[in-house]
């Protein structure tokens, strides 16, 4: 698929999902996609975990009604990364930035293999989901899950959800202050 | 191009760009592209400030020898988040997730068009860079510019940085420990 034809077809889709399983190849195109993306000092800090296991993949859809995406999907990809990061950067680091940009990466792969996904992330945060899941992981202690992503065949056709009009985001050469625009 | 291609070829440059501008339709497609980005609760906390002014260029050109691409491009995208970010869900917020989500999509879009550019990102966080580019930009003190991408025509070749071993990133439905891999 085209590049501006993925992003503009990308959305976040909570619908209903095929209950076939995602060909292993697939997930695997799609992660490398995530590889690809860049990282601060090139330190590539987020791993990622392939999950297609049905046990785990059930535990998974039934941990809380989200979303049909969620309780449906037959894989889904889980983004590590470190619990204190390394500060690599003059005191700074970069791993949610990171870790961000590989899951647009990959947003963007398993829209152009026909397939669809949400970015799942507040929601691990409430309810010690990302504890209960990191235990069906086994992820070590320093480690975390950031970003979830269901992977499966939609079986509605949802469109991106409409943006702003252009110029509420977008200035040129310097901030423009408007009126009745600006919050 | 194909949306893989671009994700294979879009790299850090930091070489030599050519001294013709950017034109203005590519530079507020390259943005769009920006925009079509996920961002959580579909907020939309980014904006986008499309530099194109020679005196502010210049200026930019001339802030710091960071490296060839900023001193030499004809064009940069500031991305801009506020400075303390609303929480708006269950404590959290997510503007550096977004921001981070756009510019991913900006630098395929970047690729994808022939231009180059790198996430300058640390860099401004230090030596009141940020500070200093906010006055130029004229940012209202609530806002911060958290992402700066210079574009231009690349002047030299250079390929995606080498990425770790597959296996070392990505695990199977369980992490696995690996001896003499993990950190």
């Amino acid at each position: 698929m085209e590049l501006f034809e993925a992003i503009h077809r990308r959305h976040s889709y909570r619908g209903p999902m095929a209950k076939d399983p995602v060909p292993h190849g697939h997930l695997e195109k799609i992660v490398q996609a995530g590889i690809c993306a860049p990282s601060g000092k090139n330190a590539q800090t987020t791993e990622f975990i392939i999950i297609d296991d049905p046990q785990l993949i059930e535990q998974l859809n039934n941990l809380h009604p989200a979303n049909k995406a969620m309780q449906q999907a037959t894989a889904m990809i889980a983004c590590i990364i470190d619990q204190r990061p390394e500060k690599i950067y003059e005191g700074y680091d970069f791993q949610v930035e990171d870790c961000a940009a590989a899951a647009e990466n990959m947003l963007l792969a398993i829209t152009a293999l026909g397939y669809a996904s949400v970015w799942i992330d507040g929601w691990l945060r409430i309810e010690n989901r990302a504890e209960t899941i990191s235990q069906w992981l086994n992820l070590p202690d320093k480690k975390k899950i950031q970003i979830l992503l269901p992977v499966g065949r939609p079986l509605e056709l949802w469109p991106q959800k409409e943006r702003f009009p252009f110029k509420q985001r977008v200035h040129y050469n310097t901030y423009s202050q408007r009126k009745g625009v600006d919050k």
